[in-house]
């Protein structure tokens, strides 16, 4: 059961951690011009629903991930609507 | 439980369907650079560990969604590393 939780934390802290490079790219550079705005809004809902979906089969793993992650979308989400 | 099983495929299909606008939006402009390379490549191998922490967990909707979201990943990658 260890060995199942390590991969659900591997993949959560990979598809979590994904999200920061293109945060830094958006902040340091000012540009979203080739990322998609409808992208930015389901992921942000998407991770929300996985997060709450975490919490009623009570996998950590995916809750834990799924708090981060939703974090990061949002400020994607923001550099988007502000950057274009 | 169908209830929760219910949220998990919304969860799913939101953060699957949310990269589709993102490869059509690559594919037809022919532009990425505001995508971040990293992101690309972190989400794809993220998104595999997830699939084989829904076989192991046996969670249908985390191995269903991730299926499509890792061939989805794999094309926004290809299109990246294409189209710079």
């Amino acid at each position: 059961m260890i060995h199942v939780e390590i991969i659900g934390f591997a993949a959560g802290t990979l598809t979590t951690v994904a999200l920061l490079p293109q945060v830094i790219k958006a902040w340091k550079t000012k540009l979203t011009r080739d990322v998609s705005l409808l992208w930015a809004v389901a992921l942000t809902i998407g991770v929300f629903l996985w997060l709450v979906y975490g919490v009623f089969i009570k996998s950590l793993p995916i809750i834990i991930a799924n708090v981060f992650t939703f974090i990061l979308a949002v400020i994607v989400l923001v550099l988007k609507m502000k950057y274009k």
